[in-house]
């Protein structure tokens, strides 16, 4: 029946564009529109063309914003100045914050490095980090530490291993978040390189 | 951060609307638009305009059509005319026909009666279709068969039942869709419900 409505069959095929959405999926999520109310569908367009028209890269530190110019973290002066955590993706930062343990800046790589994918240090956005923690036009020190807060994955290992040399030239105090057992985890089922991590990098008590 | 991006949390909210998407999957949904191109999202919300001013109800059997009048189905003269299979959506017309045994009608009930959810027959096409059971301004018989190919749960019983007794007493050959166990099945994972079934339903070879 599908190929019998045009309009149907289009919309499937746009939201099985969406990650995560398969063909079957998007065919339920497409009848469940049909069968909306009006303005649902309104709303959810408007919504569409929300994100679109309003939302753009902060000019210093890459994250989304619908500020006019920088973001508010950016923008924040309760904010320590001297401390950037860089991540991968925006929505990292959103994780970041709920910890409520980090209060500095933020720079948003949007991505890592990846050979077999083809991209390159130059596909992100490092030399604008590098900017960033350059000293100021009289010479004085801006950025004193980094957190790279990586994915703990090939990509993140292989970004994390690029900056921190480049950093340590810079003379700026560099670490990585800690990998380990997660709270509540139990240790019976942490796979083996995550144990011997949390065993290498284990605490003192 | 999502409290600070307005746009974006308006589109979480409208996804997060959708069956089987939850705040997360529709964060992340969120984000990938964020980040698709312009096109995208232009012809997404060109496909949800599509399927609301195009798509009606086709006025003889309730299934989804964007023809002008009548749908396809009921449109093609070299289906069989006094056969009617009546489904509870739209979607289970695509299903029956991928198996390609059927070659009638059909009649969308758009639900099936359901009293814990206060679905009662007058809430479904059930009166459509007994209009299109009886007999022709001249008394001929236009339906001589009936199959109910509904869910088989609590309220797909419950209307083939409350449909069942009312075709009787009109003389059309009823039958529903079979139970059993399914091709391919091993009769090691089947419920002891749907055992019993294919044991009540057991067909002489």
């Amino acid at each position: 029946m599908l190929q019998k409505i045009p309009s149907l069959n289009q919309l499937v095929h746009e939201l099985s564009r969406l990650p995560g959405v398969g063909p079957k999926t998007a065919a339920r999520l497409a009848y469940h529109i049909l069968r909306s109310p009006d303005d649902f569908v309104q709303a959810l367009r408007e919504a569409l063309k929300g994100v679109k028209e309003k939302i753009h890269e902060c000019p210093e530190c890459f994250s989304f914003t619908e500020e006019q110019d920088v973001c508010h973290f950016c923008k924040d002066m309760m904010r320590a100045q001297d401390s950037i955590c860089v991540v991968e993706d925006p929505a990292d930062i959103e994780r970041i914050e709920s910890s409520g343990v980090f209060r500095g800046r933020y720079h948003v790589l949007h991505g890592a490095i990846s050979p077999l994918d083809g991209i390159s240090p130059q596909d992100l956005k490092i030399q604008a980090l590098l900017d960033r923690l350059s000293p100021g036009p009289e010479g004085e020190i801006r950025v004193t530490e980094v957190i790279l807060a990586l994915d703990a994955d090939l990509e993140g290992d292989t970004t994390v291993l690029y900056l921190a040399k480049i950093l340590k030239d810079m003379n700026i105090k560099t670490s990585r978040i800690a990998h380990g057992v997660p709270i509540g985890g139990d240790i019976d089922y942490i796979d083996y390189r995550t144990l011997g991590r949390a065993i290498e990098n284990r605490v003192q008590v």
